[in-house]
């Protein structure tokens, strides 16, 4: 497939994304938008070929979702309305045709999903890697947001479903493990994640949340960021963690260990919460506890009720 | 140098830029800004190693200087003023150390000196390339800025400083020609180009620029994008073209074509205004006439008042 040159991706991409109201978009030197009312919500994200995702194992729709569903998954962190998105490309000459249209494809997706205009953003050309870029602007009531350093000593903690399973799915892909149905769907939540928007509006409006974030490098180590900016302890009951039936399956067939998946696996996009007891029932969303905020400053894992002594962590980049 | 781990490089990236009041910064899901007045602007920018600059010719804090220095290029060139930037930064096992600190060192200069906070932004790591995205948000009265839609036949088209240095320095890394003191200067310019934000302002507070933008890809393709989005065609006089006298010198020394830099080498960063005659003596700031606002669609260069056949393009990246 021939490339359309720098100008014709662009306006390739404009197609993709109808102006919206009131709004300047894609074509001057900024984007343009109404300051509104209450706060601004900003994140960024950068994937890099070969880090982030292989050209041969991801095809570019999914690529494409992925970038746009992380940063999502950033403002439902917060509770907040994802708004509109900025989104930087550099591609080598092998990736300037097909692959970065069908990657808009992707982007596009789960853009017009969760309702994110498309505002502005670079191209460029690269020598060897593909680079994405994707910011994001969200809003939100004045102060009602979630925090990382809300956690207070006595809430329970919860998830927003299960988790491990786009660790097994990335496990499974380097690994080249046969594509069983239990492996697809590990794989799909791994290429596919849902940013949980809904739930973390739902959590923050009710008033009732400690601390929120989502769940991007394992609970192993964002719950630590929670612990730290809110000076707590926590108690995670291992065997609380909820597992979906494909985890459980695949890491039973593979003697994989089922535990570390869960806790240090990273990318679930779940949100990880404080708050009281029975938030679930209270608001009526799938929230399962999976521990407790104690004093102190450790993060001590059960088994059965027994402190059982694993180090997990998540997943640092350098 | 030791890399200090990513969240080392992170703890390292916020003692350069202290947390500005009532805001949410670098640390949690997202960076928290109150909405505030008017209109929000917005540019992102996605520089590659290799691309956009080359580590063994330019020092890690001139790669940073010109990252932040081109995104408040973008803000200068609508009118408004620069508030807060995001910055991500993927980074090969090699960049990890010095490189990367001397990188936000730049960063830090330029961003101080025009008063933009640090927000938010992500660190990863790279297979090879270094890739960096910096975006940045501006504020600006509402309907009180410069656009490329507003050209009007009978305007005067105006530059804010000479053109062609930027890209007779690049010329001059490129050819590996000797660095005398008049090389050095367009060398800097190169590295290290000043955004017009005072200039920009000043420009669109004064009610009578027609459209504005920043010379990014040099007059040839940057006029033109402003002779579409207004629909208007232009006449650009090339022996008016302001350059500088190092740049005339070097031209002479080497037999370079100053015509040819100064119309389409790009990155000078000046302003490219449309407005009426006098707009320079009304205004009281540097601003040097080039040319005319004309009925039509095609941009005519001339010298000596004689049109000339000339087929100057600026830079496309693929």
């Amino acid at each position: 497939m021939k490339t359309r040159g720098e100008f014709g991706f662009i306006e390739f991409i404009k197609r993709h994304f109808p102006d919206s109201e009131g709004v300047v978009g894609i074509g001057d030197d900024c984007a343009v938008l109404p300051a509104g009312e209450g706060e601004l919500l900003f994140s960024t994200d950068l994937l890099m070929e070969g880090v982030h995702f292989l050209r041969e194992e991801s095809s570019p729709e999914d690529v494409g979702w992925k970038a746009g569903a992380v940063n999502i998954s950033d403002i439902a962190a917060m509770g907040g309305t994802p708004v509109a998105s900025f989104l930087s490309v550099a591609l080598p000459k092998d990736a300037q045709g097909e692959w970065a249209e069908r990657f808009i494809d992707g982007f596009a997706q789960v853009s017009q999903l969760y309702g994110v205009s498309l505002l502005g953003g670079d191209t460029t050309s690269s020598l060897r890697d593909i680079a994405v870029n994707v910011g994001i602007m969200g809003r939100c009531h004045t102060g009602r947001r979630g925090m990382r350093s809300g956690a207070k000593v006595g809430e329970t903690i919860y998830v927003t479903g299960p988790l491990g399973d786009s660790a097994g799915g990335l496990q499974a892909i380097l690994q080249g493990v046969d594509r069983t149905d239990d492996v697809k769907v590990l794989i799909e939540r791994h290429k596919r994640p849902i940013p949980r928007v809904k739930e973390g509006k739902l959590l923050i409006d009710s008033g009732l949340v400690g601390a929120m974030m989502d769940i991007s490098d394992g609970i192993a180590s964002d719950l630590r960021h929670i612990m730290r900016a809110s000076g707590v302890g926590a108690v995670i009951a291992l065997d609380m963690i909820p597992c979906s039936s494909e985890l459980a399956s695949v890491c039973h067939e593979y003697g994989w260990d089922k535990y570390r998946l869960a806790s240090s696996g990273g990318e679930d996009f779940e949100l990880l919460v404080t708050g009281p007891e029975n938030l679930d029932k209270i608001l009526d969303i799938k929230l399962l506890p999976i521990g407790k905020v104690v004093v102190g400053s450790d993060l001590t894992w059960t088994i059965e009720g027994k402190s059982v002594d694993l180090e997990y962590n998540g997943y640092e980049h350098f």
